[in-house]
């Protein structure tokens, strides 16, 4: 970290400066210039915030060369992390589809999207017991029986199951039923969910939220690292912007960028960025070509009469046409879509 | 609502749209435009979503006639509502000062904030016990020890508590400390914690999340309302933009448009929004001018050694010269600062 | 479009905006529903806007049926337009690959670049000769002198020119040297220049502001073609979101978009949107999986001297390993990259 | 600047870079931390951009200590800066209001205006002639005949105008007719404009673009500065965010934090920042309050009849009613209203 100084800084200001750092343990090197004093901060200083410093009286501003973190960071871990999940690995260059409805609404629905996805050789379900509505009269989901109703498709075609858990206290029950906690956008930051799947013995979704920066989403991967649980999957699912057009804008650039920064896996969500069935398959095959580890979609066997995302799910027939052009140029960049 | 159709909905689309509204219990009105078909939905709509629509056959887009929320709304409600906490009253004309640390510390720091608060006759006091950091490596909060310093404090001086809640499994405990609960601006959609609110006996005061629509926000106090508790104090505590000299862009227009739209009373976080305490007293003022019930205030007996926010607390003697300012202002606009 | 009117809104107001309706030409469709009275115009309204009625006297909001613009629209003209180039269509089922440095900076620069090109079967150099830069002191480009070597290194090998005008005085001067008028983000609504490309008689490369809406970059199209001039190629390069982890925010989203809203041709321009060569890879073939018609891409032969945007630029290296990749990846899909 | 090097650049990459800083005539000063490499440019470097050195190899990231502009900074000039018009100074401590009508309509709109102006002791008028317009179908502006007709009612009582420019080439042209050069937000950063002014022998009234940074809008006044004019007024008139109840989101943050960093008048446009009259008036007290050095307002006499704005301009009664209420604070604030 380096500290920069305003101009009225005063000598005392300086010193007191320095003193902090020491006490911290880090090595101050001052450096007068014709403008600005700065002092540079020493040593390994990822895990302390900007926050320490910029406080002080005379601190201008607080500029980070190390990212603040450190066990989801590539430097620290420079192979990518690998996600094994029931037979399959997540991470390791294949391209993997995590797909099924927006919500669990009934057995037969879930009967129609387990058997259509063992029928592509899908090892994935997705679909939500407990969900998060903007407004108190939407439909809030069907609890736990939901997810018994999940489960018991899922397990019926050998399907690992992906579903939310809203809060720390669910964690247990969820886990009875998923092979793989997913936190929502919102979640992103409930830091007591976080810290409750860092201890957690199954892998994590993890959500970027709406309106926060790929370091942040790092960040929460850290949190759940810290724990012990380093089986995380990233997932971006756009971020809101003033463009309208789609739901959310989809950061098409952050798979790159975590790649870049990161060894964890980066999956897109085409159908909540776009928000309009008509507009995934364009996305899911840019995250492909983009370098993205897999996507999770909305299907469902009849969306007009969805309870919920009806309008972002694609029906049977056109998620056929679209894992069958995935399959095409996949095959052209020598990737297995699983 | 105002269902659009595209070019190539056919017929039957139409038809199947009709049946669907009157299914729904309201009454469809057909029109045949030059270029567009449209169906005008009418009756109440207002506790149903777009979501029931926009996913039928040929449907290219819904457009709202009525807001999403209707126990929020100033239509159904056109008197303000005051919420009455330790002998005042929020939002009935007067600006109320809401301060105190961001984080417990310890028992002196809330002793001499509790103090200084008393000393100038205002009737609250706010403090973090749980604090919802971005890293896991910064300071969580004192946790519960923190809502026993930050009560006794009150108590002492005679102050209504204001601290925030994380989880819908935490009401109980911290309702046994505070008076007000807090809605962090990353817990605003939080729909279980908003929910075990609704039925709670104590005020709600309700951050903005930074990415949310003032429409989102009424749409959270809509949840808890529902509930049965509608003591709801609504928070702009600033918007994340592109704009980076600020913490988070302070949207000063939500004031006008919030009390045009609803009921519920409205104040301004300017520590938040601002991140740095230089800008605090200008958009305090602000605050006050543009018609806010009232600020929520970072305040510290030393900002230097504060284990958050330091940067954005006023030190005692720059409250002392804001809280002046404000009384001059408020004076002129014969409105009473408590 | 259709008229709201506020709950106090007068039976005069209603009869008013009536008359107003009639004397534009429309024909009003007054409903009075249990919450709201609303009218619907009906009639071809594409062409004028909705602050005709907002701001009359009652009327709460105006929402709009049918998009504000017509020429640009799918609508209006179901085929993609191909706009033909020195040989090539664009918009016709190819990939088209228009590249070049970002300034002009010497004859040995363009001629390595043209040449390089050439060898590689494209049909276009890009390059600036007047270069809006952010600060005063950075490096504004050659000027006339710059198009007079592009034009040249160009004419040597074959390549169409693609370079930027700035304004609609410049309109016949960068025209002696150019193929391809290509408009800046920032000057996307500059009108008087839209004005003068439309009555000009070449094609016109237009990229979406940074704080444009799709719908704003297609009512800008219409501005053009208004004037008679319909071979125009749009270019998503980036939006501005609070995301800095890349120079701007790629929305991908909006190349499905465009092609169901528009006829005209979608380019992307990853060196823009991306700001540092690592990520442009990824989203160059992001984009063709995502149906564009093709990418604006910054080279140089040697990006560390370069004068402008050389972290953004691929070497030449970089660069064929790129080609080769869309070349496999267009081959999967059946298209050519030209 | 800070030159921050990634874990295997060379030490080839850091002998380049040393010579690079050497060739621009700065200091480096190298320092090996425990995981970086970083290197501190030392100098007076706010005239050179980071993209001299982003681009070099093993370089990461460029950090920058000093601001990238001079002349517009606090610290190069630390009084504040008085921009004298018709024997009034902006910036001086007093509030200016600068209102009109969004166009110029007819010689009896600017005849009322001008004279509703007068009487109450203002000094200056707005008017737009030439209006940049996102419709093709939208009102364009009366032209130069405007400006006779607006430069007309000005005179009779004594008022400066204000008008806006749109290219460089009008300079000229519309410096016949106008006291005060306005930059609209879409022309922020409309270079050859703003060089062209810094010539020009009157004051700029500078609008930030609304999707510029604070940053920027500083740069864009330091092109003007550049070329001798430094009579320029800043004017925040609201930014582009994901809230769509407000037409921008007004930054109200901007006014103390153009204050602390720049020596330049600031202004609010609380007009196109709401869009909205309804909420004009909260945030023209607000600017007041926040310590902004006026406002430019739209009032119209008949704002139903507007041929653009109608529904952000303030009637005359409304106008007074704001005026009464902006005097009212302003006394207690010892301000004056001019």
């Amino acid at each position: 970290m380096i500290l920069v100084f305003n101009n009225d800084a005063s000598e005392k200001d300086i010193q007191f400066a320095i003193s902090k750092i020491e006490s911290l343990g880090y090595k101050p090197h001052l450096s007068r210039g014709v403008i600005k004093t700065i002092i540079g901060v020493t040593g390994d200083d990822r895990s302390i915030s900007e926050i320490e410093f910029n406080q002080l009286p005379g601190v201008e501003e607080v500029l980070r060369v190390l990212k603040p973190y450190k066990l989801a960071s590539r430097d620290f871990h420079p192979e990518d992390t690998h996600v094994s999940v029931n037979n399959t690995e997540i991470g390791s260059g294949s391209f993997t589809v995590i797909s099924g409805p927006c919500s669990v609404e009934s057995e037969e629905q879930i009967e129609k999207s387990a058997s259509l996805l063992h029928q592509y050789g899908f090892k994935f379900i997705r679909g939500g017991a407990f969900k998060p509505r903007s407004s108190p009269y939407s439909f809030q989901g069907l609890g736990e029986n939901g997810l018994k109703i999940l489960k018991k498709g899922a397990q019926k075609y050998g399907l690992a199951v992906v579903t939310e858990v809203l809060s720390a206290h669910d964690v247990d029950m969820v886990g009875e039923y998923t092979d793989v906690f997913q936190v929502g956008a919102r979640n992103m930051q409930n830091f007591a969910l976080l810290k409750a799947l860092g201890t957690a013995h199954k892998p994590v979704l993890l959500k970027r939220g709406m309106m926060a920066k790929i370091e942040e989403l790092l960040l929460s991967g850290e949190y759940i690292m810290k724990g012990g649980n380093s089986r995380i999957i990233l997932c971006e699912r756009g971020i809101r912007t003033f463009e309208t057009a789609t739901r959310n804008t989809l950061d098409i650039g952050a798979v790159p960028v975590i790649k870049r920064w990161s060894h964890l896996p980066i999956i897109i969500d085409p159908s909540h960025s776009m928000g309009d069935w008509h507009y995934v398959p364009a996305v899911s095959l840019a995250a492909l070509a983009a370098g993205a580890d897999g996507i999770i979609l909305e299907i469902h066997p009849d969306p007009i009469q969805a309870k919920s995302d009806g309008k972002q799910s694609l029906n049977f027939d056109n998620f056929k046409i679209l894992i069958n052009r995935l399959k095409t140029l996949a095959g052209a960049m020598n990737i297995t879509i699983q």
